[in-house]
């Protein structure tokens, strides 16, 4: 993919509106709570006071996707003793998942023990412009409407949802945040639905050209939920990490391709083999103290569009897995 | 879920009058025979002297469920030996299956040799309100148009279909009688497609309260139709009996869950062990003389939302199954 | 399915139409480069100058089943070495596979070195009524727009497609022709697409009824796309042949079916056993040299609807399909 392609304006944040307001008109039956804020921000509760549930996350899911993917649940996935699983499937991976799902945008507001931290998904991102990835990418869109998805516990301060609407150039009633907690079953399944997104990340991380990662599938097993955050956390990620499946089709020379797919497991991380939980904890929890190269799946595939040729590495390890979800996998 | 955000209507009728026009709009592709009767109830048949298919059955299945989930079917499911399976995703349960799905509503007509009987499925029983378990979800909805679904061999008396729709309160041009024969291609999808549902209903009948059964999915393998009643019936129960497989999602403590979870599978019934159509036979052909309990999928898996614990019981059993779709499953 | 079922007009070309619109509205995203020639005859490329992708190949499958089906890509099938896989499902798989899917339309152009020679597959085939196989159908259908898929490198002479409109008795400008070549992703998800149509072929080549075919699903592994088309052909083909898998419902006899379904897999070919490149290369490059009953594929479970009975016959075989894909499978 061109630069120049991507900067033609995919109008991700117009193909995004007509999933959002379907997230509202279904609000009932997906058990999602929405409402304005003072300033006419537009709030999808789904999971702080609203129950949500896993539909409510594939949905939002599909959101953060920017309408590009499709995010699937079954009940017969790779692991026997697991059914539960998800798949993503998207007509444009850079697009969808850097271009929108990546949770890029830092949003802080207040300082200590009040402050609210949270980190933006979706594809308002492509419209503020606050991330040197997105410059990189040539990507723009212009749009009277937006949204963001934020991993988060509590609403955000009126005042922050106020210059995010300004960040994106859009009035604040034209801001829709969706809100979507570690621990609940829309936040799982939105979560998880990165699989395919943290190899792209990865990808690039390792210096691997964007423009040479055509295509890509992923799939991983759907965690419980847990109220607590840091098991929660560490469930969505394990399920990646330790279960995660990615195919991906690049350009370029055997060598690259081969060298992407070694590097690309997160077994090729030092920090590898612990429960994630466990990893953030001995890290002292301090995210920056822990290898990025863990972010990844489990196993991967890739396969070279100029040779044909395929490699794999990594595996899909169940122990781990079992001692995260707290229950035996066979 | 509270009863108020229950019987707040959700329009479960209003959200499947576009799916059953679809059925008539594609009615040749799907070879279903639609025609109006003197009264002018619309008849859709699937499987009497329509053809039918898998897919006319597939997209008869997500009617039951008031619109308000996803019927799939794949060539790859959790028996390798059999690769078709059926895969039930919906975003509230208990409303999906339920509020409509279930097959509540007792249907008869005439006495004697010539009696009709059937049971009514879909989202005509909430505007009829015959069933203590729609009273007891607090479930109300109002439309002028509805839809059942009826697993019967031949057409409905006329004086049968006014009642429905007097019981409905539309007019009778206003309802229509889906009918699935339980021989048919689309009578065996609809029918497995209940794997979740029995879940549900079984998990009720426990005394699980309703509002702790946050979400869930199903799936199982689909059996070969059989042009036999009774060897149809047991195969389409004995793929959920024996193969079929569910995880739940539930609020609630983790010894009302794990209690739950061991009393849910089928093989928690002292009926359990042999293909249904013996155990049918054997019971004289009374369904009250079988243990209610037995009803539900081969393996069970329920989270707990309060705990993030996750319990397990139950299995599927390739024997039985095998017997029942009458090939080997290796 | 009566003849007369089939001759009322399905409308496949007008079911088909949004579909390929939707093609040109996603151009950007689905990275296809649509253009007209001189003649106004839209052209779709997928893969000769544009990159296109997987999520393309599968819209354009969907075409290709003139919108009567469904195909889906996922990240987890039968094969647990090689978790991306195809499914395809259709409402009416001899309309859809037969009236549609089977690239039976013989086009060329010119002579010698220069010439051009593709198959035509998609709904223009019944417009144009070039083929036995239609008339066997008695499927008609009157459209005044069109389209075929053209599984080639390069784009067609504009004197044929001017030839192929007025065949299909529209205005050229109302004609679209996708471009898929077998190297390119899309090409070989449309190709891979085709698991359940060769088993509906071959079937009617080995003399079953078509009216005694009444449903179906196919599956199989989808292989690397490779640059050098005798090996993207082979791994295409090897994908249905070593490890499709289709489970058929029939009517008629039992004997009839169970013969249906030992002679329908791949290796009851004396031409099995080799990667499909091997073999076109020991034919001298002829396909007329290879035996047809090879076109099918590995694994077949048929349920007779009269009788309710499986065969099954074949079975996925592994080793020629790592060596055909470049990679071992486990």
């Amino acid at each position: 993919m061109s630069e120049q392609t991507m900067s033609t304006g995919m109008g991700l944040n117009q193909r995004t509106a007509g999933l959002v307001d379907a997230l509202e008109r279904d609000a009932a039956a997906l058990r999602l709570e929405c409402h304005r804020l003072d300033n006419q921000v537009r709030i999808i509760d789904a999971g702080i006071h609203a129950a949500g549930g896993l539909e409510a996350g594939r949905r939002i899911a599909e959101v953060c996707l920017a309408g590009l993917g499709t995010v699937s649940l079954s009940g017969a996935g790779p692991v026997a003793g697991w059914p539960l699983a998800i798949h993503v499937h998207t007509e444009n991976p850079v697009l969808a998942c850097l271009g929108s799902q990546y949770a890029g945008w830092s949003l802080a507001h207040g300082e200590g023990k009040g402050a609210f931290h949270a980190l933006g998904s979706g594809p308002g991102r492509v419209l503020a412009q606050k991330e040197p990835l997105l410059k990189e990418m040539g990507l723009a869109d212009r749009a009277e409407r937006t949204c963001l998805v934020l991993e988060v516990d509590g609403e955000p301060p009126v005042e922050l949802t106020a210059k995010i609407a300004a960040d994106c150039g859009v009035e604040p009633a034209a801001l829709t945040l969706i809100l979507t907690p570690t621990r609940s079953l829309a936040g799982t399944v939105q979560i998880v639905a990165r699989v395919l997104e943290v190899a792209m990340h990865k990808a690039h991380e390792l210096g691997f050209p964007l423009a040479h990662l055509m295509d890509g599938l992923g799939s991983a097993p759907l965690p419980p939920p847990a109220p607590d955050f840091l098991t929660a956390m560490g469930r969505t990620n394990d399920a990646i990490l330790f279960a995660g499946q990615v195919h991906l089709f690049v350009k370029g020379s055997d060598a690259d391709a081969e060298d992407l797919c070694r590097r690309l497991p997160s077994s090729a991380s030092g920090d590898y083999g612990r429960p994630f939980a466990e990893v953030f904890k001995a890290s002292g929890y301090d995210f920056f103290k822990i290898d990025p190269m863990l972010f990844s799946p489990a196993r991967v595939v890739v396969s070279c569009l100029d040779s044909g040729a395929t490699f794999t590495a990594g595996a899909v390890d169940l122990g781990p897995l079992a001692d995260s979800f707290g229950t035996p996998m066979t």
